[in-house]
């Protein structure tokens, strides 16, 4: 998936060819999904500790049990993206509650099935209810997923990640810089923005998983990598109009979090969180003149996704 | 009106068949709209507290009347809903202020022909903000509307509604787990939602609005109930693809906040906000592919919205 | 530009027409196009301030320059528009970020192009957050730009805005009840809204202009004004539509924010910030069918646009 971020939302190698307007899309065959294929096809053969026939029956029937269960998924997120998150919630099947008082969000959370997390737009009151809602979840045995949204990018938040990631979230997604500052690898979350690719944070997200006792770590970029420490995937799916669209990255958090709640292990969870939305994306893209008429599609085409058409369109390879 | 809740919009038994992805929706015709008319038609038969001809009068050129007028309608409701609360606003005529800090709301609030009240995402300074900015609608004659979301869910939203309809609301909106919680008959919100449909909390609601003194109460669902204690309307326009949209209960609460500022009495301001939902929703569907294009079309449907048209789709029974 | 704002969004004489449905706007060359084409031609007779071709020579490589710098801009704005404003940047070519916590505006600030500030919804926290972020970006020497939301309406904006001013900021955009609030030469923002037009405000800008030493002034409505203080330029794009959506006036802040933070001197960038949503308005405005699909298209457009589209299309005249 490309992924985009509300707050860094820098163009890199990616997105400098769409910061032009873009004339044509029409499939997803670029040049770069061609170079995706022939590169993923040299992975499968070159790598075996996953083959895609494993990782693909984590897909098997997950956006029908999403759909079945309807899991009411309390979200603690940004301003910027909170309406976004709800509406991609509701489309795909999830029932969204966006509770952040530090008052109620120790009750609330109890009754949710899983919980998101989103440092945004961090303001004091908010991190409260986040580390006491993180610890209700935990207590519970209610799974979690973190986005550290521009980890590395202050003090504040290095120190906000910091203190969540400690309790233990079941999968954290982030881009490259944001995983590189979480694993100490890099300082400021902007160079690192423009400057690498998520491939370069493929070896910290393994070394987060290792450290994490079970927790998933997902690094989004051009290609996504999804690790427990042990097996590495790599998913290929998505469209660089992502970039273009505010809350995409937080949207495949919230993904992973409908999935987390409907039962889905974190792996799963991840990867099918992380594929509804690249392949919803491809469809979208196709549908679409510009950024504003990508994103009213890509809600259509979350709703409209089914599961045969998910695992037909995934592309998922070991990492 | 088919409401639908960012805070929980769980699928109930409505929700269950949009959780799919739809094929057609090709009018709003379906077989559970077919019951609604005969069912309809079946309540006109047998109960004549109020006869329709008296309730669409109601509706006589209200939407001329609140474009005439564009009042200005002060919001202090949730982040998630701002942004589709202003631009529904806008869309059909009237002018919405978003103004929250406690430092000014009371001096705010005085400029405003109506004022909107929403706890979605209740915060502590919000939430004193609000008892500021009821008071003084109160002590100026402004009439108001209260939508105590998701008021069963924890005991900081249970005080909160009670506090604010304290308060004397002109009009009260809630889904059935919200009326029912107010009215002391329910516990947690949740299990309400997904068990009771709408029709359960229509004797909660006239209890309230006896209690209430004037106060209309609206319980919204897959059948609307307006109720001032004394009369019930039954309005049955609406889609399911409202429940797969975030905010648009509360985009019902704010029309009526509209209708309020044009000048409409409470019970026609109920009538006339949640009809012209349910209409321009109706209208929305026939050309929207998911949820996505809905929120869109909706938008621009209630900026297209006539009072003929209104009055003429308009399905409203003794309830 | 036809600016609309999320606060009061009043119509005037302009949104009087447009508060009824609208059954054609088959092109931009409404009676009023006509009318302001040949206003602005007999202005370019009478007035000898700045010729047309000097004022769309500022224009020339301005979204060129910013699809190539793709600067980051911080904005600390208000939560109904976060999430357009934000959008609007991407699809553009800018890179926002919208980190609001007092706690770190200060180090974040420093890594920007550009910092936009818009009171909209100012709570207590975020408003000493802008007065960090703005003195920071002073002290970096990175421009800024304000937005001064309603500034006249209650003690608490006024306060909040005037000492944001005395910050200096390098470009304040506003209509013409809060620009002449800030002059001191009115009272209640309210009642000017809805009774002057921007041309009332002229003077007010110039006033402020020559008082802020180098700060550009720009006053939206049916016809915008930009001026040093010493040069006037009156901007005519834009279409009725503006008025319907929210944010739309916030966004205009924004891609004045981009332009600056792309390198353009104050002046040039609230020509090219201005004109570029005017232009992208009236080509979304050909694809629309109300108010939410106007929002969509403008996205779209505003990712579309070419400098060459953009200066054809332009209308810019001495004030």
């Amino acid at each position: 998936m490309v992924g985009s971020r509300f707050l860094f939302a820098i163009p890199g190698r990616v997105g400098a060819a769409v910061a032009q307007p873009f004339q044509a899309h029409a499939g997803t065959g670029s040049t770069s999904g061609t170079i995706r294929i022939i590169s993923a096809l040299r992975m499968v053969m070159e790598k075996r500790r996953m083959v895609p026939d494993e990782a693909m029956a984590m897909l098997d029937g997950a956006l029908a049990r999403l759909r079945q269960e309807a899991p009411l998924v309390h979200n603690i997120t940004n301003q910027v993206v909170s309406n976004v998150t709800a509406n991609a919630l509701l489309a795909i099947g999830a029932s969204p509650a966006m509770v952040q008082a530090e008052e109620e969000v120790g009750e609330f959370v109890r009754h949710a099935r899983a919980l998101v997390i989103n440092i945004g737009t961090l303001l004091a009151p908010q991190r409260a209810a986040m580390l006491i809602a993180a610890r209700g979840a935990k207590a519970a045995g209610i799974p979690w997923v973190l986005d550290p949204v521009a980890a590395g990018a202050t003090a504040y938040r290095r120190s906000a990640a910091r203190d969540l990631l400690s309790l233990g979230p079941s999968v954290l997604r982030g881009n490259a810089g944001e995983i590189l500052a979480l694993a100490g690898e890099a300082g400021l979350s902007r160079g690192v923005d423009s400057l690498a690719a998520s491939t370069a944070a493929r070896e910290a997200a393994g070394a987060l998983a290792r450290q994490g006792k079970g927790m998933v770590v997902a690094v989004t970029g051009a290609t996504d990598y999804v690790t427990d420490g042990t097996t590495m995937l790599a998913l290929s799916n998505g469209h660089p109009l992502l970039t273009r669209v505010t809350g995409t990255g937080c949207t495949a958090t919230a993904l992973i979090g409908a999935f987390l709640g409907a039962g889905l292990p974190p792996m799963a969870a991840a990867v099918a969180g992380l594929t509804a939305l690249g392949v919803a994306a491809e469809d979208a893209a196709l549908r679409a003149t510009g950024p504003g008429s990508f994103q009213v599609a890509l809600l259509d085409r979350l709703h409209g996704l089914e599961d045969a058409a998910m695992r037909e369109a995934a592309r998922i390879t070991p990492g």
